[in-house]
């Protein structure tokens, strides 16, 4: 289960930017790394994800969370088949920083029906973990 | 576990339009109604919340649940505390289609630190589900 | 999505009995009603489900959704194909009374490779729900 | 976030036998390890916990990962409080082999009220996830 991804960091940015126009890649978010069954997704710090307090909003987290699953499982597998979320479970730790933050996107299972997997969501700078995710996949036949 | 709210839907709008800028209330969602326990949201169908094929992006209907759970707690207790989500768990059940969505938000618990809460996400005019969530939040200390 | 389920209750509790003789059917377990997409479930108290402070334990609440679930796909099904539990996430809300717990179940969605249901466990006589829980199920191929 | 915890192996063994003598410790369920805002337990494979096919069943595997997160809050913070389980989550991936289940449990917040952990479960002698489950506790006032 720890096979090379089979596309690119450059070709999932590429795919992204021609079929998800709405996560405004480059300005929301970036996909930094993809590795075996792995990627690495930071969200820029800006108003626009802010809830009151000046905080990354749930929405925004979650969004993050699961652009992430998505880009492990696309890179692993190409854009032969779209997954599709049918399952996101996330739990809240702490308050983010005033800063970017990341998510480290780890595949747990790829099947030939099913992807699960969890992201841990970090502010830049620090140890801590400001959210944790854990997310399902359902993957067309290809 | 049933009073009524101390909120009317007025001052529900009042205070999320004053508190929570981001989340467009009236242009892309809608408290439609407050009720013991319970509140119904309206996310406004448009372009700005579409995945690829045209359907509402999971990260809105998160959004949906997310809002309307603290909706339904607001109401209720009013904003002496505001409450924080801890865990939100979403099941994606079909394909919504190219309309406004209907969250029907109902609290199982409300307890003096942790609310829970269920929501049942309607495209308009179809019976069927398109998804569900389950929420957590923590009550601050009054 | 509300046909009759293809099992009655007798033949639901005997294939059961033969195939899962763990569940206890009758001294732990009571499979009182199918229906269409749903099913309710009793689970008898006794010493052997409790945790400290004489409650009924998390795992056998767990169970009793769990089983709830599968039961309620089983009915609406048959025997063709066994599911087998994907995700189930459970919420517990209080602390239930000394005496039999009913799960209320019922499917949110049932399509040709996943199921996904919900759960809404009670004590005997007391309307406030105990626990809440959401089950995802994987159809194996017909 | 990584102090030293209070009690010792033996102590949360003493503790648990005294306690829940329904784990059944020993026979069941052992803790293996106790750490730094993490713990270690191990299912003994056995007829007990069989579904059809015999592997080991669901609830037997939620047990373990309830267990364990329990087990690695008390050991951090001591009996001084009882923690009660308020959500758990748990994704199943893979069909578990025929012989004893670990339990990797790890803890990514321990706040005042509330604890919120993560679980690996592994068939022993293979690398590849069996279960994965994230939890939350509440934590009594001390």
């Amino acid at each position: 289960m720890s096979a090379n991804p089979v596309m690119t960091l450059a070709e999932v940015n590429a795919f992204l930017a021609r079929e998800f126009p709405q996560i405004a890649l480059g300005r929301d978010f970036v996909v930094e790394d993809v590795g075996p069954l792995s990627a690495r997704l930071r969200l820029i710090f800006s108003d626009r994800h802010l809830r009151p307090g000046g905080t990354i909003s749930g929405p925004a987290m979650f969004t993050l969370a699961d652009v992430g699953l998505y880009v492990a499982i696309l890179a692993q597998i190409g854009p032969v088949a779209l997954a599709v979320t049918t399952n996101l479970n996330i739990n809240f730790l702490r308050k983010p920083a005033a800063t970017d933050l990341v998510g480290e996107c780890r595949l747990l299972k790829l099947g030939k029906r099913l992807a699960v997997g969890e992201v841990t969501l970090l502010s830049v700078g620090d140890p801590e973990p400001v959210a944790h995710a854990t997310g399902t996949y359902s993957i067309p036949a290809r």
